[in-house]
């Protein structure tokens, strides 16, 4: 039975259905809305069992999993959703021991994940001009106990990036089409490219950026989540879901060749490809 | 600048689009629709370069990401897709060094992802009770590299598992709600529970299960993805797209209490868990 | 040009993109939250122009379409959407000229809608068995004029139907399935069901008694409405959005025959229909 | 009880689930993949009973609603769907005794829907530039029996329109956005303006024409239909579903006024309406 120990970041789940974290430290109090919780009272309890306030009231108590750090994340701006954060993680085969690069850093959410999934032999590099939203960002990785994972680095990305022969590159600023030969520069070829925008303008921008940028297989989604009402016998979805996070755009960068046009190759227009 | 080296698992990309996968080894040779490929011409040669067939006819060669392998693994069931299995990893909190469970195993989808996800320090172990599917997992992981990663076992669930203290499981099997006990004694408490079923009646059954078993936080999503075609200046969604891949249900386990009516905990009726 | 004439149904725009309705009557006057609006200053004047109140505050003026009517209608309870009205009028064939029964009233959205659609020459005839609610929806036709061409009845449908032989029916109560025996003795054979359920649970019950009571080509559906914010250079689509509305549940009633079993004829399994 | 008249249009089911339309006469006969069917066969009979084909294979029959006729219209273009239909039903107030307008006439799905909704004492008035696409609307009302409800221009609609002051416009042409100022000087101050393109280049192109053109309101928006497989203890959305059939847009014309810069006014940004 795995039971609290001292050090352990911990999420406790109140009657409103929220969490909230910290870490486990003898003799620590925490105070809440609904009295006061002595963390001596969890040290040495298994996780998923009850824990009560000096007001008697109850909370479960667990260990947060990366999908709610994220979701509960810190933040002075708009964060990237977990849903769409997963799938980032698949098509840029972020994996465990490895380097990857990330501009702007934001709140921090989506390199939460990063650190999270290259775990403590890997690395993330993240890249942004504003200090305070660094900072941010810093507090929620120090939280999570990956700040070590993750290299800050303050800097207008229109100059390039320090690091070569990355192999995924997550780009999240307003004007992604203005650093595709930056970005280029920094890949290995082969790697993986992944941007998220909100407006559409942007995506089409962004496309022909990549194509002039020696990047093919171009691909645009979108992920729409929806979420049910858990009652058995009156099962039905929500009133209201989220409509639109942005727009995910994936490409993969080649060699440039100056033997040949570039063209843009796409599981729908491969053909293209061909001399 | 990171070249193909003997041993290095590549895909390589058709003229319509398409991956095809395999490991390189000097000498070798593969036979394609467009002619041979010495693998002997990719050795060395940078990622994101181009090969030519012996009649000329070229392919783009890269190593390929985990959402790819899961995309084109060899299958004689439904797969999951990689939509859902980014959100299941940042739900289960899978991570380099965990080790996971899942039942039953099916073609192994999923289990190449956990496998990616855990990396060489971590573990999979998997369920099934018939050994053909099991059989075609162990090749999809062997073609990936993964497969000592994971250990299968050949059992029927009712059973109950050999592991205790586990903190994430993936249960995929037609008839979830009939091993929510099995599955609540496997996991630590606070540990993470997912499940993808297809039908709207399996998630009812499965959510009173869950109830009685002492899962709370019960969660029910679907996750719709969108893709586009990538012209830039014709930019619009592609005709058609996958409606439904199932809902995935999510819930964690609390320990057992004599003293109480066990309720549901959720964000949306978690005041019900009052005293 | 179409000039506002006393007796017209008006609606007017205001600073937020709201609606008010109202009809010209000469010499009457509007309260607004920015001033007065004579009634005088409108009549004469061309729809589509801009009017002033005393305090100089301009609203434009048009007629309303039955889409604003029916989403800005007064209402006890939730209403139907005009996105699935759209859909249900084109499935139950709503046309000039013809009678089209409603169970239960409700706040009278979708009885707008009808009595829009059939015209002068047709007939909406609704039950309910609330008054309260009837007159809600009394008020609703009164204000579009269209309360002559709606028959009201007040009664428990459980107690069946006065009439025979209907064209179309549309049913929007909780427990649909209790009454598909007294809605197929109404309808004529191959007429037009149409019915709107919040839960999954409720479809399912109401298909089996669907096809227990002689009904055919079951159809169930959704639709989901996506908003764009409509600035050209930043085209997008809205943050948030109406998740579920309500599972459309279409069928057609066949005549009964003693000398088969039934079965359940659908786009999908109508081979089963066969002897 | 309803029967089966001569001259009547009638749809009849087949073993697949599809439908087949032809209008009874007296010793006709029907020559189907499952026999003959003989129209005396039909007439006579209550709609909702089962013929027999001289094979002794069974056929339901029925009246079509107009959802089918527009469903199953012969086409030699892009048609639009019943669900985008509906909804523009509501928007543009298309109702009993309505002159309505539309360009181009496609393959007249529309076209169809309009006519049935006008009813006999309204008119559709049809612009096309291209002949042949007209026949086959042409052939389509024809045999809905309202042929003789529409116009039909065959037109450069860059040279107007013969009409003025018109309540309700559909424009489906691809450079709708070429057109706003002729369909502007057609419609009647307040009236319904709407459009259905493909893209979203084309989305944006257009509300900048609609706002320089002397319309407010402006909505985007698209629909997404899911059907659910009708299976009640297997109750689930089909495998795959249409992702797009295009972005609806709407608008109302408003006066030109000389004295004030022009604005977009909608339920987002109204407030910039304002002097």
């Amino acid at each position: 039975m795995i039971t609290a120990a001292p050090g352990d970041l911990v999420q406790i789940l109140d009657h409103e259905g929220r969490f909230f974290y910290f870490r486990l430290a003898p003799g620590a109090r925490l105070e809440t809305h609904r009295g006061v919780l002595r963390h001596d009272d969890l040290i040495g309890r298994p996780y998923g069992s009850k824990v009560l306030t000096h007001l008697g009231r109850p909370f479960y108590f667990f260990t947060p999993p990366i999908h709610d750090l994220v979701n509960d994340a810190k933040r002075q701006s708009q964060i990237l959703f977990p849903k769409d954060i997963g799938l980032i993680l698949m098509k840029l085969n972020v994996r465990p021991g490895l380097t990857v690069l990330e501009a702007g850093t934001g709140s921090g959410g989506l390199t939460l994940a990063l650190a999270n999934a290259v775990g403590p032999t890997g690395r993330v590099i993240s890249y942004d001009v504003r200090p305070d939203m660094q900072n941010i960002a810093r507090k929620n990785l120090e939280l999570a106990g990956m700040l070590e994972r993750v290299e800050f680095k303050l800097r207008d990305i229109k100059d390039g990036f320090d690091e070569s022969d990355v192999e995924a590159f997550f780009l999240d600023v307003p004007n992604p089409y203005d650093y595709c030969a930056q970005v280029h520069r920094v890949l290995r070829g082969g790697g993986h490219f992944g941007c998220l925008v909100p407006t559409v303008n942007q995506v089409s921008d962004l496309l022909i950026s990549l194509q002039r940028e020696w990047f093919v297989l171009p691909e645009v989604c979108e992920l729409l989540l929806r979420n049910y009402k858990t009652v058995p016998a009156r099962l039905r979805p929500v009133d209201r879901m989220v409509a639109h996070t942005g727009f995910l755009v994936f490409a993969r960068p080649i060699l440039p060749s100056a033997h040949e046009p570039q063209k843009v190759i796409t599981a729908e227009n491969a053909e293209s490809a061909e001399e």
